[in-house]
């Protein structure tokens, strides 16, 4: 009765949906718009922009509602996260029960890639859906593309990770090459200063910050640099590419 | 004098295509259209027919041009791509001299992204260019969004490997997750039998095939439909995303 089409959007830069973004935009009934945080009124307003672009003329209904909060409180981060995205899969239904009471097409336009990093695909796994999913692009890709460098070296592995982890268990072995997303710490900061760092803040986005270096001369930078640009918007989403020097 | 895009173009579904990898085929005043191996026919047309789409009133000069092929019995590997990217190099300003000798933009269509294994940005290192990246669907992409699962689990690290690395050093430490791509000989088949497998051939393509299940099961299946469809299409591109057991 309800299809779910997880759509990738990318990072905020218009020009990096794809046409089967679009296409898939043009064919939903509903489109669920989650408000959060203190990026609320940002990231809405880019997705509500790319609504606006290519459904001129389609009757489209938007659901904005409003996410529930995590517990950060919890002291079990996994049953945390798992409470949350609970709450979440209940929100979900509530908007689809309302909006489409006799079943339809349901859309979550969803930041970069549905497979990196998002739980959205964990949380439709609590629905009675069928799900679809719209590849986009991500923040390693449009990183890499600012930067105008290659993710792995001459048929080297690449390992991608969260601050948490690298805070946590260091340099992991066997690879010289290292993203870290979801890093609100800078994780970076313990690592050996001839680490090379490639790091980038609101990638596609107009206000896009790109940083490069060792991490001893660029890594106090980009810490400033993070800290003055959160400041000025109230959120930040940043990440970045390490090299072993 | 010359700025080159390198553009990202996904693994052949053209509805892949983002909005700005389609404006920039159409600023380009040159495309440059490598030839080679068994896939030359199907590959090119794929890139022949998305400009064909797009680019119905653009002056376009298409520059067609068989790619050097690469020393395979050199048994220094790396010692061996290092002289092929030269060659390529020299290709590729045989082409932009002849065809734009007063400058212009040229434009490469990448399979995937520019950024994860391929050798084009280290290619154009080697010419005095202006490059610009634009960033494409990747095959694992492709690959998590057919079989509708999240790359990594819930804060959990990945890495992307080769077929190479994976049969040569064994299941990388640290990690539970792991993306095998450039593997011609199914580095798969000495896992343990619980390792789970999510397979994918000719991703996004209207060939396209898929297969999952646990190494044990899934795995001997998966070596014949790859054996069958190369012998079927004359080629065959593929990879793999696996979770320890």
């Amino acid at each position: 009765m309800i299809d779910l089409t997880l759509i990738g959007i990318g990072t905020g830069n218009p020009d990096h949906l794809t046409l089967q973004a679009i296409a898939a935009m043009r064919q939903a009934d509903l489109v669920l718009i989650p408000l959060k945080g203190d990026d609320k009124a940002d990231l809405a307003g880019i997705r509500r922009a790319m609504l606006d672009r290519h459904l001129t003329d389609a009757p489209l209904r938007l659901a904005e509602f409003d996410l529930p909060r995590r517990d950060v409180a919890d002291p079990d981060y996994l049953n945390g996260i798992d409470r949350w995205h609970d709450a979440i899969a209940d929100a979900w239904r509530a908007q689809i029960d309302r909006h489409l009471p006799q079943g339809g097409r349901v859309a979550l336009l969803v930041w970069g890639d549905p497979s990196l990093y998002d739980s959205s695909l964990r949380i439709a796994a609590r629905l009675d859906l069928a799900v679809t999913v719209i590849p986009g692009i991500t923040a390693i890709q449009v990183l890499c593309a600012a930067h105008a460098i290659p993710l792995n070296d001459l048929g080297a592995p690449v390992q991608i990770t969260t601050g948490r982890m690298l805070r946590d268990h260091g340099w992991p072995q066997g690879v010289d090459r290292l993203v870290v997303m979801l890093d609100g710490q800078c994780a970076f900061g313990g690592l050996p200063g001839d680490t090379r760092i490639w790091w980038g803040a609101f990638l596609g986005m107009p206000q896009q910050i790109l940083d490069s270096g060792t991490v001893a001369q660029a890594g106090p930078r980009i810490i400033a640099t993070r800290r003055a640009a959160r400041a000025a918007h109230g959120w930040i989403m940043d990440c970045y590419l390490l090299a072993r020097g």
